[in-house]
């Protein structure tokens, strides 16, 4: 295990391809075992749940899964049932759909499920999620925030579902402006790394710690514990932040990260 | 005449307060000399030049100059007149509006009138610029390019006035989420530093290379020459960026920058 992570995740930062070639999808699918593959979906997040299940369940039969069930958990009570946690499992890869975080934690945080989630993927069952499902990966996650100037009331964090740790991810990342919302995150504890995925992309992180970029555009990674100077304890919240120096890292296709050394590198698998 | 810098420059990143404090303008008469402060306006990258003319007019007035002068250039031979000139030689202080920053540099780019204002940027007058006025400051100014994921396409440039050297200036920045095309613009030239300026914030930078931050917002600096892999050079026009690892500097009110140094620094003038 890990200093930051236990398994196996695909962390998208939302608008994945649906209609085109499905890349990052259907990297799921493989990593999953393809055509042996047994996917649980978790609607959790989205207040559509029959909608989105269905459009996933589609998409994944589609690209070749052998075997797709739609677990839409309402409450806590289903989340402490047995049959719940006989179908995760039963799984070879886990999705969890967009939506609102906090939903998620909400529903499955201490729950039999949620340990279940937690002991799959530390089986290897890889655990894919994206938007609200990429940002609960983390042990603590973004919730909310302004777009624009990093302000320390720009974001507001809550506890995640921890299989990433030490991280902060951010997703629909460049799309929305995000990077002041990261960077203030980071500047709270510039042990934690910011990662911020931008939409149709996403990261394919193994349990040495390292990831590789999937999809068409970046990943940023933000690394502030070299920081000699923050103003983040002294400001008032709605003051412009001050952090100095961050290492910055723009990533894409054929390259990636190691998370615990801190630094690039090249994705030999990529052509 | 430094590095970078040969005078003082007020680089403004648009939006700047008219209404209430005025921080930014403020700062501006009181560098041209306060009270005995001679202001010519320069309005050539409007399409609004009389409306536009007439608030600085107005706002300069209020706050103390004791001259306030709009000079709208029209053409190219009035770039060439002999009164534009002088106007410059006499004053303490220049100030070039927003609007479109290539109709500053075709209107007086190889002009008496552009030979004048480096001379009395050399003799020490302070050249302020908004906006667009701020874009064109540097050697290469960044023309347009779309917001978010750095893309080698997202950007297009053109030579600048070149009172700014080997930086580039963004503006409106995070308020339009521009991170991604100022990295494209470094990722081209790794030399060269990326300065991000958001609305109602300011650079004030002297001669020896060094700048303050002025007002509300955050100044972002972003410096490639330490990196080890970019794929500028590569790639087609419409892909990700790669560009690692990237120094960083979120700056605001009380801190700096020093451009030779390339290093953070404190304001101690500011409280």
């Amino acid at each position: 295990m890990g200093e930051h992570v236990a398994g196996k995740l695909l962390i998208i930062g939302g608008g994945e391809d649906k209609k085109g070639e499905c890349i990052i999808l259907k990297r799921f699918i493989q990593e999953a075992g393809g055509r042996e593959s047994r996917i649980v979906v978790l609607t959790a997040a989205t207040e559509y749940p029959r909608q989105v299940g269905i459009e996933y369940e589609k998409l994944f039969t589609q690209l070749g899964a052998q075997k797709v069930q739609v677990l839409d958990v309402a409450d806590r009570i289903q989340a402490n049932m047995k049959g719940s946690m006989e179908l995760l499992d039963d799984s070879t890869g886990v999705f969890f759909t967009g939506g609102d975080q906090l939903r998620i934690t909400g529903l499955l945080g201490g729950t039999l499920l949620g340990k279940a989630l937690q002991k799959v993927y530390e089986q290897g069952v890889i655990i894919a999620g994206t938007s609200a499902g990429a940002s609960v990966m983390s042990d603590t996650m973004i919730v909310g925030g302004e777009e624009g100037t990093a302000k320390k009331n720009t974001i507001t964090m809550a506890p995640g579902l921890g299989l990433l740790r030490a991280v902060v991810v951010d997703q629909h990342f460049a799309q929305r402006g995000r990077i002041g919302r990261l960077l203030a995150a980071v500047s709270h504890n510039p042990y934690v790394l910011g990662v911020g995925i931008d939409e149709d992309t996403a990261i394919l992180v193994d349990s040495s710690g390292k990831f590789k970029v999937v999809g068409n555009q970046s990943v940023t990674v933000v690394d502030a514990s070299a920081s000699v100077a923050t103003n983040v304890s002294e400001i008032d919240p709605g003051q412009s932040l001050v952090l100095t120096p961050v290492a910055l890292h723009i990533l894409s296709k054929g390259y990636g990260f190691d998370l615990r050394q801190r630094s690039a590198i090249m994705d030999e698998n990529e052509e």
